[in-house]
């Protein structure tokens, strides 16, 4: 399967990628490049990545670009699940089936590695390695800013954390919060393939759309799992929301509910793609990956 | 004096920028934007963004795009003190008299205050209300990028926590640290002036140099104050570095050997800058000013 292969290659693409930007050797300070590395490198299906490499490639932008943008976009998607795992956040102790950054080294060297994989990530993008127009630079420097801050994924992060021990939920509420926690880099990850290949705006609005709907069928799925995959399938605890008194997408529509929701939002996504024809065939497929994935 | 007006006025200015940058109404996290104003708003000398708009108006700079980058690196100044106040890192309970951000509202929010300020400089930096030269605001990103990073800020953080209870020390270590930790920073603040105002090299180097001595100067300062100062004129608890087993200046010096070396660096950076004549008063008292203030 075409997809399956693409993702494969992309992950070790990405992986390569970061192990080049996050030298151990001549490092001021080893220890905490180690905890940065431990966080970012060798594990994860590098999905964001993959969408700005796919997003990037339809868009006539080039390949190896990408790959620094997807690299930076995954230091800061790194970053903020060292944070979220921290003691003082959601207290885990494993994340894809390893001990958190601060079970492996300790809280302050996790909050220092966090701190400096998000500063890393505007350093790799503002380097004219990543594009030779600076414009094109800013422009990814200011919207991965914009949605991984407190208008992005940090600001979802607060919410989700206000949002546990609460007694009443709407949809809208849990949309809210989605569309900021999950859905920010989403979009960050489709629209920087728009930007690199210097796209017209109808372009930029369509991976918008599809990111938007991507990203919300991807929580959907999360919370699907995190009732039903088992703490192994995951690599991490499950059922915390519940326990957490968390509002989820299946308080709200049920289970099978969420499911045709999920899939709704994943045929809306696929139809969004039409005028790029076969080339946007594996962006198709990681759609529909989203919601069949088991962890 | 107009030295302490010009540092007044621009704590002014500074906070007005802060505050147009920071707004609380219509924010999406509320609460986070909240504790994001408590961290940056209405306290600090705001000498770092002194520093980037005397050294942007010698080289001939705009006096607006020196407040805006100011105001990004004070944010990033505020973003490392919330996290290093926080309790996995020195646990301090007061911080320029107030009570610091995880005390002021909870672990978790300034864990995420700290990232969404660190967040949001790179979106104001990357702002084209910054400088209408897309190679200079990518050059300011990667400056400080950099500067506060694992190679800056956040490797000092690290090795200064690996200090404690350390058996031995040697200068070299204690200025390692330093350079890393505070030193990044106020060499920020003096470059960006230079890239500010498209000065050649040498005024680049020039400003690296008067940066690198009184930044010295400024630890040292804060190792004599942490001595001899109560923590009221501090409005922060004193005799830390002590009861925590790291080395200071005053361990390798001695506290006359110390003021003597922080005499020597103020006259070093002083003349570094003759080349700027009266131009350069307002850094020249600053160079001063960081040995003889009582906090």
């Amino acid at each position: 399967m075409a997809f399956m292969e693409a993702l494969k290659r992309t992950a070790q693409d990405v992986e390569a990628v970061l192990e080049a930007l996050l030298p151990l050797q001549g490092a001021s300070a080893p220890r905490l490049v180690e905890a940065m590395r431990y966080a970012a490198l060798g594990q994860g299906k590098r999905l964001r990545p993959f969408l700005v490499r796919e997003s990037t490639r339809i868009l006539g932008g080039d390949d190896a670009a990408a790959l620094r943008v997807g690299a930076a976009l995954e230091m800061v998607h790194c970053y903020s699940l060292v944070h979220d795992d921290l003691p003082a956040m959601d207290d885990d102790d494993l994340r894809r089936g390893r001990p958190t950054c601060h079970r492996a080294f300790d809280e302050a060297t996790a909050i220092l590695a966090g701190d400096a994989l998000l500063t890393h990530a505007f350093l790799v993008l503002a380097d004219p390695a990543t594009h030779p127009d600076p414009a094109v630079r800013c422009a990814l420097v200011a919207r991965l800013s914009h949605d991984s801050g407190h208008e992005g994924m940090a600001g979802g992060q607060m919410l989700d954390l206000l949002a546990e021990h609460h007694a009443t939920h709407d949809e809208a509420e849990v949309l809210a919060v989605q569309n900021l926690k999950t859905g920010a880099l989403f979009r960050f990850a489709c629209e920087a393939g728009a930007i690199l290949a210097g796209a017209p705006e109808e372009d930029r609005e369509r991976m918008r759309a599809y990111a938007r709907d991507i990203g919300l069928a991807f929580q959907i799925a999360d919370d699907i799992l995190d009732v039903e995959a088992t703490a192994e399938e995951l690599g991490k605890a499950t059922g915390k929301d519940a326990a957490a008194g968390k509002a989820t997408f299946i308080d709200l529509y049920g289970l099978e509910g969420a499911r045709a929701r999920a899939r709704d939002l994943v045929e809306s996504a696929v139809s969004i793609l039409a005028p790029y024809g076969d080339l946007a065939d594996n962006l198709r497929e990681a759609a529909r990956f989203i919601i069949e994935r088991r962890s």
